[in-house]
């Protein structure tokens, strides 16, 4: 049984899903491990990890809206609105989604479903770098 | 340390949840391991996972009634409804559960408290074969 | 590779977000391990998990006053309604958060961000005591 870690570092415009499946396949293929998990965790709360449709870009776009319609930003709303009108629903749409997901590795890659692609998730308005640690363990 | 893998493929009829507590505990008990880590992956973006109460069937009743409130099917309201008019509430029910669960096992059983079983959510309104991968590590 | 498993117990006092990351860091500190894995499992169907921001705890108010206006009592809405009135709204709020969380550990610490903090999110209205298992593999 072996571990390794590795951290991702990816650069958001705007809010909205970025695919990251091919870093995360591109560096999961450079180790042996046949079977095993992999763990991704976002070091953020106010972006978030998502597994999603990665076929019609459309759905992203609808991901994204309802997203702003059930987390909207909202002057007067919120107490903490010292670091702008986004970053309080940034924190509530990380909490509406994930920090963490772990994906099983079967003969070497992710189990993942045809249409199933690994995306970050990035809730603030102006472009920010987000760390992403990866950890796999197996054999 | 030994690791295992397997699939289960869930049979659903309509939305709502099922529960598959059974079928991991029937595939966990096959196992040796005492200590360990067990992870449910879903392989599909139009279904999902949660663990929920197990005893009175009312809460699941709610649970599905809720998630058509907040992610209601709404022509018109969606740029993706080629695949149907519920395709894309069953992308933003899944993107507000969880893809994957990750459950310790103590003295040979999942950690699960009293109340709590394991549930396939299902978010399409016709029936589907599911893929849920199980991934086991431990001793 | 080693394994080990522990189980807090947390007293809640009222709905809304208890701060946990310590009582974690305290217990991790007791192990040798390295580079590992570290997941908390939350026992129960009306408490959950989540990461959220450590510094400003008006994020927390917000949160509480977002997860009441989503998920609101509403006697009458549910069919649940035999364990008082805000059971139901209790697992609507898990099922929209998070029942475990995995953490990578690297160089023998969490690989949390600077401004993450993890949190028990107590959502019944009366205080509980809530148990959340640890388990944690590496070397």
């Amino acid at each position: 049984m072996q571990q390794t870690t590795h951290q991702l570092n990816i650069r958001t415009s705007n809010r909205g899903l970025k695919e990251i499946t091919a870093e995360v396949v591109d560096w999961l293929s450079k180790h042996s491990v046949k079977t095993g998990l992999l763990t991704l965790f976002c070091r953020h709360t106010s972006a978030s990890l998502l597994i999603q449709e990665n076929a019609d870009p459309t759905v992203r776009a609808d991901l994204e809206a309802y997203f702003e319609r059930i987390a909207p930003e909202a002057p007067g709303r919120y107490l903490h609105d010292d670091e702008g009108p986004d970053d309080m629903p940034s924190h509530l749409r990380t909490a509406l989604t994930q920090t963490h997901l772990s994906i099983p590795v079967i003969s070497g890659k992710m189990a993942l479903g045809t249409w199933q692609g690994i995306y970050l998730f990035e809730h603030r308005a102006r472009p920010h770098t987000r760390e992403i640690v990866l950890h796999l363990i197996g054999d």
